[in-house]
């Protein structure tokens, strides 16, 4: 079903130094992830899909993020890019391994394995395994995807998950502080880390923002948890992750690599409906005003 | 695009009115409608089809609405309906007459008509014109269609729109009742009709929860806007409508017209995506418990 590209990665010429780096999300949470990148890596250009059209993935099953996912890859594949990232937490965790089949040998990026790594070395210095909180879609937390990549590395740290579902839609619609945004936080967070939970209650020493909608809701966390967890947003650590493998294939864009644009990096955005919004909360994620003349409108 | 499928609904004999009433909703919100049709219509057979892969449609354009509608409302014509519900206010306003001109003669009946018909009754004896207040998508209050719908019966009402955006997650989350869904009824309401809208205060003598997600809602509705606008829930006034409509055209089903059912009405569903949480989800909106087993899925 899906098309195998033809892609020169391992010829790693100027050529291909001066494509892009692709960025996938359901919708406009990988922004954050987009500007981690773009703060790190100023040079590198990034096209970024936001397959809105179909969003949320959070609360869809795997099969259907599977499909989407490919199809969505597809797209930026298409375009030419030299490594792509799965700004997704629902589609990491759904998808990461067949992305990477069926697009090899094209570098794939997800953003558990940085957030999970991120998160072990917070408890590193514990003596016990030390205590994870994992927030996510319900998508992500019962795919037990980070679970899986934190035991990879430190067997023993203990982790539980906790599926905040509203977070998206709230993030989306800008509601990132006051009493709504903390009671949301409050009625996820209490029963697991509150007085209530009683003997079963679970003291974190981090909590991973697992899902690239939460960053700007960390305040509203942070509020609920208290000042002792260290709260984790693997858009940072997926930057790092980014910037490792390019180096390591030696594909960081270098000065006369590539004639467009000539010296600094550019973010281009390609959208599967509604540009206009997408423009609009877009500039919540991004921090910054997003003009939505630079907004492209796809079919997947 | 969609093959227009041959249907004898103007041969009114036994075998039409023996076959079900199908209802579609980008999700579950039409559940709403479904009961309401279920309740006054006990001896139907009714097949319900929730988009859930990809709501929530109240945040997309109008064309991708126009396009996903047609095609929910070919897999319920594929499996022969007598009369098609569309129970979603956003599809209902986006494509309706789209819908009847593809599935036509097959009679189809939106959520928006009903509603307008009920808040202009419910204004009916005012001397003024009478002040509406229509709560939807963003998709829905943008497109005006309720606007149009009361202007056309009474052009001297004033009518105003908001979208309450994160009442549909919040419905679905089942958070119904409490300071929560309270807060978020007064940030989205207070402006308008609360003492902070100084002279532009809007004083509604109806509500019109013009989205099949709102009813669960209507309490933290009222809790901001006070005992005294009537709240219009849509799908009692719809279900009035198919009853209207079905008695005119003979399709009431009979005793002994059909053999499937022999004598009492029957639900059926089918979903795109996530059969589970369909059932899950759903019991919120039917108040009964919703069997997985009896949830389809199915592939549009």
């Amino acid at each position: 079903m899906f098309q195998i590209i033809e892609f020169p990665v391992m010829t790693a010429d100027a050529e291909v130094r001066g494509l892009p780096i692709g960025i996938f999300d359901s919708g406009i949470g990988g922004l954050t992830v987009l500007s981690a990148v773009h703060r790190r890596l100023a040079r590198e250009c990034c096209l970024y899909l936001g397959d809105t059209a179909r969003l949320p993935y959070g609360t869809k099953s795997r099969g259907t993020v599977v499909r989407y996912a490919l199809q969505a890859a597809e797209k930026l594949v298409e375009r030419r890019i030299k490594l792509l990232v799965v700004a997704c937490n629902t589609a990491t965790a759904a998808a990461l391994p067949d992305l990477q089949k069926a697009f090899a040998p094209l570098p794939v990026i997800g953003v558990v394995e940085p957030g999970a790594r991120a998160a072990c070395t917070v408890v590193s210095g514990k003596k016990h395994g030390g205590n994870i909180l994992i927030l996510g879609t319900e998508s992500t937390v019962n795919s037990r995807a980070y679970d899986k990549a934190i035991h990879a590395l430190r067997p023993d740290a203990e982790v539980r998950g906790v599926a905040c579902t509203l977070f998206v839609p709230m993030a989306e619609e800008g509601w990132l502080t006051g009493p709504i945004a903390e009671l949301t936080a409050a009625r996820y967070l209490a029963p697991v880390i509150g007085e209530e939970a009683g003997h079963n209650r679970f003291r974190p020493d981090c909590i991973v923002l697992g899902c690239t909608h939460f960053p700007p809701l960390a305040g509203a966390v942070a509020s609920v948890a208290g000042p002792e967890p260290v709260i984790i947003d693997s858009a940072e650590t997926t930057a790092e992750a980014v910037e490792q493998e390019l180096t390591r294939l030696n594909l960081l864009r270098q000065t006369g690599d590539s004639n467009d644009p000539p010296a600094s990096g550019c973010l281009r955005f390609l959208t599967t409906d509604a540009p206009e919004r997408f423009a609009r909360v877009g500039g919540i994620f991004l921090n910054a005003p997003l003009n939505p003349e630079n907004v492209e409108l796809v079919s997947l």
